[in-house]
């Protein structure tokens, strides 16, 4: 019976794509990324193209498997790794690698779902023009990933979540059949938007093996900045007037906390944190120019010295070089490695809406506060997106592995409470996967949660693909 | 039994919203726009929030009656007026029209489905704020209607279409129950996307009761130039330096053909068409400036000078006064009334991939002179978006009406093939409804078309909501 499948699956992708414990490390294929969950796979299989994946889940399909869909296996809620039963399939995206097409005029390109999302953004720059998704796994996670989990990142606020920058979908079904949704177009009225309904649906209706994305013209310059606020109160209204000063000029927003920026400072003092010391908030903004690099300069500029005038901003610098520009993103984006230095913590991606952020923190950290004296938190995020990565630290001296262990259920409900009463999200970026899925019954309107369910019963009647990921059996 | 259902819904919505033939005139809610077709309703039935929809939904379910949800009624194919059957409810949203909130720091409304679009509009603009989905029929569309059918328009280059503006939905299923789905969140990943599936599937899955919109900064200035271009080609030459150059500044970019032209100054000469003699395309440019109007007017003018020198315009003006900037607009928009002046027409509402439209109008122009010597091609639309009102009008004094008879199913199986080998949509933005339910059966993907059979099937199993539309029983 399970050999059957093998053979099943190495007529499929041929025997030097079906890789078992025997003959090979799986590790890699089993662990998710930050470690949370170790699975036993019966094998991994890695099809060359469409036409082999789709024969991949015809042979789990006729044999009563279950499959895990994988691409760069960078994601942060554990959805593309097996479960530990050693029956799951696990079908690596990473051989389907092509970039197929690039259409300069129609500002798209069609790529296999396998593509490094960094050889994405090479390819569309190597054409003078800009895929602008980018996170800190870019160097490794796959295109086909960050649709399936909906990517966000650090350009968001201008250009969208991964959903916004795709136009068209090539899906293999549960069935094992072929859906060509690849499109360049970006008006098609013809029908449900199936598009969208696998973007960010991790894996459990169907596996993406091609995406046609949209491109940008490159900006001809790109500044950052970085300003010292008094208040998160400031940083939201600061938010509004650069939003109307610039426009969609405004790449980046991202908010960072005293402690936050505290920890980068201890632990990398190389990266010189510039104006945290004084005050309770850092911001860091990108303006993207079409025009040139002087124009983009005193737009900045301007924008800064009102903010000053009025208050919303207490210091402030422009990078004077790319050098620079990335040595502020490099101490936002050492945020979380700083934070690893410190000890281990409580994770959480919420989204609020922008204007409820200053009372929704001001009242969470309150809240922890009383409730574990001397708790830390590392607060940081794309404020631009009302997102916030909102991480609990232990108190000063604490052992932070028994924090975790006796604290994170109670910290999550704490903070999921709070974020449902500031009609938030309790997972803005990162998905579902397994991590959050208990929660989701928790958390989620239950007449959508019925709706989801009758969606997956009625394209996945048999839940072979990624069961158990967003939502429970 | 018809009695009975009659009396739940006085029940649910009060018997002066339960209008029937015998005590008024229905002729507004069972004839389409276009007057393509005209149904009969049981009743139209007006609820004043959403819990008396809910309860016309169950009240229905209860007695075997299906729905036809209705906005303002402007839909082009025949998507929102009842079947001749006498037996179907009209749910008519009009009396939910409230503006629920508004906030500015968020950069979001919140509204109820049957706020008129041009409502929408003011309420954002008075609190300095743009909504930015704009169509010829904003002052009596509603938003609801707007977002089941995934409206288009004039900005969708620059702000996409209604989907793209759409963060959150309430809507009534064919249960009768209310999932609350307002949220004014830019990220938000738990769970599939149920937003974009109910956006798009025209009152068949369920109905929009309310809806959180994206907001944006009013433009600091807005300006509109008009330019003669040698070819079809050089227009797509055009609008990709305009991209390069204006980036998001430019919001509109129209394309308008030499006959289209043509009836216009004929049958509208006050209008005063400019340019038009000598080219065979014009194309409006709207450029929407964060900054000033002396920018705006610099960066226009720097455009279409480079554009002159490498060929690609033959002659532009741009508009010195906002009363010019509107003259310019309404000969675009009056091309469809100078249509119907010269008499009855076959209307398409095409898009293909920007970079093939040159090639595919050269090759079906051409197959259709052919076909149908002397055949006029009103030839308009959206080329930024690749949407295309590629209209077919009688050869020069040939009956309008046997020509329509005689040669309008064949003139759409022409170019519908066309659209097909060129990777277009045979609807970009009009929608499905009944008109195109029948193409979509031969046009669309056959595992796509399986797919929104088994949605359907999942979340109205009793195929309760507008019946017909889209998918054919």
């Amino acid at each position: 019976m399970k050999s059957d499948l093998l053979d099943a699956l190495r007529t499929a992708v041929g025997a030097a794509n079906v890789l078992t414990r025997d003959t090979h490390d799986l590790a890699a294929y089993e662990r998710d990324w930050r470690q949370r969950a170790h699975g036993r796979a019966l094998a991994v299989v890695r099809p060359g193209n469409t036409a082999e994946a789709a024969a991949v889940v015809r042979a789990c399909a006729a044999h009563g498997a279950t499959l895990v869909p994988q691409g760069g296996n960078t994601g942060l809620v554990v959805g593309s790794v097996p479960d530990d039963s050693g029956t799951q399939v696990v079908l690596s995206l990473q051989r389907m690698n092509q970039v197929r097409a690039i259409d300069h005029a129609n500002l798209t390109m069609t790529v296999d779902a396998g593509c490094v999302l960094q050889a994405v953004q090479q390819a569309a720059e190597a054409e003078g023009l800009l895929f602008p998704l980018s996170l800190a796994a870019e160097g490794s996670c796959t295109i086909g990933g960050n649709l399936a989990t909906n990517a966000g990142g650090t350009q968001v606020l201008r250009y969208g979540n991964a959903r916004e920058l795709c136009l068209g979908l090539e899906v293999v079904t549960p069935d094992g059949d072929v859906w060509n949704g690849l499109s360049g177009l970006r008006k098609d009225n013809t029908g449900y938007d199936l598009r969208d309904l696998f973007v960010g649906s991790e894996g459990t209706l169907g596996i993406i093996t091609a995406a046609t994305l949209k491109l940008y013209p490159q900006p001809a310059a790109t500044l950052t900045a970085w300003a010292s606020v008094p208040s998160l109160q400031a940083a939201v209204a600061l938010l509004g007037l650069a939003q109307q000063r610039l426009a969609s000029g405004l790449t980046g927003f991202e908010v960072m906390g005293q402690f936050a920026l505290s920890l980068v400072d201890r632990h990398m003092p190389q990266l010189r944190v510039p104006l945290w010391q004084t005050a309770p908030y850092c911001v860091l903004l990108e303006n993207s120019d079409s025009e040139s690099e002087d124009h983009a300069r005193t737009q900045f500029e301007g924008l800064l010295e009102a903010a000053i005038e009025q208050g919303l901003v207490s210091d402030a610098v422009v990078a004077e070089s790319i050098a620079q520009a990335h040595g502020l993103w490099h101490i936002r984006e050492n945020i979380p490695l700083a934070q690893a230095q410190e000890g281990l913590n409580i994770k959480h991606d919420i989204s609020i809406p922008v204007s409820r952020i200053p009372a929704f923190c001001d009242d969470t950290d309150a809240l922890l506060q009383r409730e574990i004296p001397g708790v830390r938190l590392v607060n940081f995020g794309h404020l631009g997106d009302g997102n916030l990565h909102y991480n609990v630290q232990a108190p000063a001296g604490a052992d932070a592995k028994n924090f975790l262990i006796e604290q994170e259920m109670w910290v999550n409900q704490l903070v999921f409470d709070q974020v449902a009463r500031y009609d938030g999200s309790i997972s803005a970026e990162h998905g579902v996967g397994s991590l959050k899925a208990e929660h989701l019954t928790h958390f989620k309107d239950p007449v959508a949660l019925t709706m989801m369910r009758r969606i997956k019963q009625a394209l996945d009647p048999h839940n072979r693909c990624n069961p158990g990921r967003v939502l429970l059996p």
